[in-house]
């Protein structure tokens, strides 16, 4: 049997989802609280590796078993020895084949930054700090260019080496709400710190710093020094993972936050 | 001379705002930074004591200080001495006899709600965990016999006698988005724990537990017993304390979140 989840975390505290050596990631504590409650070994394989301090509000994650166990008991069970800041918000059994990475066909992210001089403690966790005199019309202009097919190299992180650079933007748009500004971006793949180093180079677009002309040259593979620095990764947040009408939208709890229905919808503060 | 600071705050790991001797508050903690950063003993005032555990978006303090120091600096300054969970976000000279309590004509609280099964780590450190089949239009029609001069002595928590229980409110509204919903609250002042406790009884309303009239009849004097239980703290958050026209709306680098016209305004997640 294959199980799939539907999975929500704050970063803050994780060296990221993935599995690590000498690190407390939330693959780990997902894996720990799913080996309890099952009393078994389990290994789950999440749709993507969440960098350290990057949110998560539905990741997706599979795993298998060879018995049958209720779904509503792996979320609350699964819960029950989860901490805090990790949560299961859906479980399903899903037909044999699914594999939470390589079925996926596009995921959505969310970046929030501020514009004001001081951040409020309030909006720390979820978002950053920018300058109130960034050109959000040289950020929107220069983000449209990043629909299509590109090579995004230059916007791959260190240690994130991809044989195929290539992935392909369906939207990258901001919305500006006082003095809040999100980018919301959907992709069928992402490299690692794509986003956050797409965030940061669109910054200094905004800035003035760098023309629209050569943002655009940058998504035709060139090298990672050419772009400007990586956002912190407290802005970020992975939004949905989509898996289109074969694989259904998942069942949960929490809402139908399993596909990008619902991307939109905020849990403002 | 009279400053006045606007400080935001996330109250999560202090017990409040007011100095206690064997707990760590968000008062001592600002009388802590200014006394490091203008090298002689601060006392501060703050327009409302909030319980531990509630935020603040701009809660206000003041105090006086025999010299003349830049107003930016004690922003920047002090948040250099402060922890990251509480920000000087605004700071101002005022005019004599000013006092953060005593001038306040009113102010606003927000309580978040969000009906769902499992609730988001991405939303537990500002909300709490509704069920999904309470009543609204039910809470809607209580909520607005609230509006009016009442004696709230059956909301106040105890610690917190008030000779005078009288307070009147001028707003009680509840909005929706999704699976979050609002509750904001402006009245001339508030006893001990009267948000959180109306919010309590409010869903007692919500669940077909007690009625209207019921609800109604507490807001003329009635015991504490009688009202319901007290909601958590994290979903609290004071917006603003408005001081009129006389005083100014404050400097705030924050943006303008001094008075109520920022009330709405969502940082949302």
């Amino acid at each position: 049997m294959v199980y799939r989840l539907t999975v929500a975390y704050r970063g803050t505290a994780y060296a990221g989802w993935q599995r690590q050596p000498n690190a407390v990631t939330v693959q780990q504590r997902l894996e720990e609280a799913l080996g309890n409650l099952l009393q078994e070994p389990v290994r789950v394989t999440g749709a993507g590796r969440t960098d350290a301090g990057v949110h998560a509000r539905a990741q997706v994650a599979h795993f298998e078993l060879d018995r049958i166990f209720p779904t509503s008991g792996l979320v609350h069970g699964g819960n029950a020895h989860l901490p805090d800041d990790i949560r299961i918000i859906g479980a399903c059994r899903v037909a044999p084949g699914f594999h939470a990475q390589r079925s996926a066909r596009s995921k959505g992210y969310r970046y929030r930054l501020i514009r004001t001089e001081v951040l409020s403690p309030l909006d720390a966790l979820f978002a950053v700090r920018a300058p109130r005199d960034i050109d959000m019309d040289l950020i929107r202009s220069a983000s449209a260019r990043l629909v299509g097919e590109h090579d995004f190299s230059a916007f791959a992180l260190a240690g994130g080496a991809h044989r195929q650079p290539v992935r392909r933007v369906f939207t990258a748009e901001w919305t500006e709400r006082g003095r809040l500004a999100e980018f919301f971006i959907v992709g069928n793949g992402f490299l690692r710190g794509m986003v956050r180093s797409l965030v940061g180079t669109l910054l200094e677009v905004g800035r003035g710093r760098m023309r629209e002309d050569a943002f655009a040259a940058l998504l035709e593979g060139a090298e990672r020094s050419a772009a400007g620095p990586t956002a912190p990764p407290q802005g970020l947040v992975l939004e949905w993972v989509d898996y289109g009408p074969d694989w259904g939208p998942g069942e949960d709890l929490y809402g139908t936050l399993g596909g990008p229905g619902e991307a939109g919808s905020p849990a403002p503060l």
